[in-house]
């Protein structure tokens, strides 16, 4: 009999947390779901409002905007989500302002060695390029992979073979040059000389994920990795399930920071898993593991991520990320510090 | 008044369900946990009785018993999971029964490019080389990056700089050369020459994963990918959270099969997901994820899978898979058929 008071005792209580728990969830949602969403970022690190001249920031935000703004004219004439997450990385990539592509950190050995992944949320499909030096935008080379390779991951003059053969666009290594880039490769190797600890090395990266009218979620995201890093290391950005996945049945997410940790922690699919498997919001999922997990083990870094309502989450625990996004009806909403 | 009876209809549903479930789940569990597990695999894929001779398969099973032996003695001695792991697979590498080491297939450009990655449960530390053409043993190679670089993966050229500086075993391209691989290139080259389909590129691999008396999970992969590959395809195997994933919360995992697949699926990472963040069982994850999920895409392969209690999983959607297991107390377990 006493076994039968606590049976239906602790059905109440389920009952209660089950209610509580629909409640809290529906009040955190947004109210309408939009159209189609684009979030972008252009790297989360050691950026600080001191070291931007008014002009440098304008500069920043001007770029964020146009790339915000070519992913929403594509996602709002009705074209796919992979098609924004291209066209919005390309901008950032042409741009020497970000570490990917044209504005690619050096290599120790004076080389940009570039990265880049792509994934569709639709099919679970996806690609990905590492240490390439002559594919202009990488992010291209990485669709290419996911819709004519048959395989997700190809690397170094491998992958660039297969590139040239498919006619994309190549340049001579010369064409990612950029001087200050160059710069901080000769202060990394002085400070290495004098066993000087170089945070500014770590972070950089593009990435970009869409929600399209069809309902389709897709991520990408770009690099040029570490400046003066060693012995072709690659980091998360060409790892699908580290610094991309996309699902629809979950969300979309692109990574930047150290990108080791990233790896370490299937950051971009622990993201899905928790929505997936334990209920969790896009919100509640990208932060703890960023301002939590991945904090607690000194993992610098961020994240953009995108839920299949609209809902997003931009979590970063550096002092800045370069980040923007835009949702159907809005506007382009650009932020780059705390 | 209605409702309050449905409320307590559903709470009754609740109840059974949560006691039968506690039930089916005490029952599949061991009696108690074993000193020590090592667990290994040397490939899936489309393996059947009849294209063994006796002599043939008692190779492949001396073999793999020899694996598990060198491993189980690490473990028994109170060696760590993680020096178990790499005994265990260098007896694969070495052996050319094998796709990985001596004995991998040959990619398209008549050249054994090599993949192998590895991860600690106990700091979720992690190394991984892709696409080396000289180092010996890679899984060797892959710990050294973990335990010496600051990074988790090198490719190519530069991981084997890294490889050669650090004092690791280096050997010409041609030590990896094998008849019967190099008989199935021109094979495949042939097949593919008559656009014919060739299922038998697909598969290989050799994985261990280890519990050690000190309770640390350690998992491990190596292998010479899929033969006649392209433009320096990379599959699953020195991919963290796809084709290795070691956490001593929850699980270590190794797997095989078309790499493809794994990485989209992340199949590693996911197994612990599950088990994490849903209450699933290893034996559960892993069945249901090579069984149902990859199966449904047509993702031919198989994972091992270890919990910290010593609990086991070596499912396979393929005709076979070379795989064993030794628990502390017991013998070497061999098996290659379903």
């Amino acid at each position: 009999m006493k076994k039968i008071y606590l049976l239906l005792f602790t059905a109440f209580l389920l009952i209660m947390f089950c209610c509580g728990r629909e409640k809290s969830s529906t009040t955190s949602q947004q109210t309408q779901k939009p159209d189609w969403v684009i979030v972008i970022h252009g790297g989360a690190g050691n950026i600080n409002p001191e070291d931007f001249t008014p002009e440098k920031e304008k500069q920043y935000r001007d770029k964020l905007a146009e790339a915000l703004e070519k992913g929403a004219a594509i996602l709002e004439n009705g074209g796919s989500g992979l098609d924004a997450v291209v066209a919005s990385i390309n901008v950032l990539e042409d741009c020497p302002l970000f570490n990917a592509g044209k504005g690619a950190v050096f290599n120790a050995d004076g080389i940009n060695e570039l990265d880049a992944s792509i994934m569709d949320g639709k099919n679970l499909n996806a690609g990905a390029v590492a240490g390439v030096t002559t594919i202009k935008n990488p992010i291209n080379a990485a669709r290419l992979v996911m819709e004519k390779s048959g395989h997700v991951m190809l690397i170094k003059d491998g992958a660039e073979k297969f590139a040239r053969e498919n006619g994309l666009e190549m340049v001579d290594p010369s064409w990612f040059f950029s001087q200050n880039r160059w710069d901080a490769l000769q202060e990394a190797k002085k400070r290495e000389q004098q066993k000087l600890e170089d945070n500014t090395k770590k972070g950089g990266t593009v990435g970009c994920v869409a929600l399209d009218k069809q309902g389709n979620l897709a991520a990408g995201t770009s690099t040029g990795g570490m400046t003066n890093k060693k012995y072709g290391r690659v980091g998360d950005s060409p790892i699908i399930g580290a610094g991309t996945y996309a699902n629809n049945e979950s969300c979309a997410v692109s990574a930047t920071g150290h990108g080791e940790f990233f790896i370490r922690n299937v950051v971009a699919y622990d993201i899905s898993a928790r929505m997936l498997y334990h209920n969790e919001k896009v919100e509640q999922a990208a932060t703890d593991i960023i301002n939590n997990k991945l904090k607690l083990q000194g993992g610098n870094g961020g994240v953009i991520a995108l839920d299949k309502n609209g809902n997003i989450a931009m979590p970063f625990n550096t002092t800045g990320m370069f980040r923007g996004f835009y949702k159907s009806g809005g506007k382009p909403e650009i932020a780059i510090f705390r």
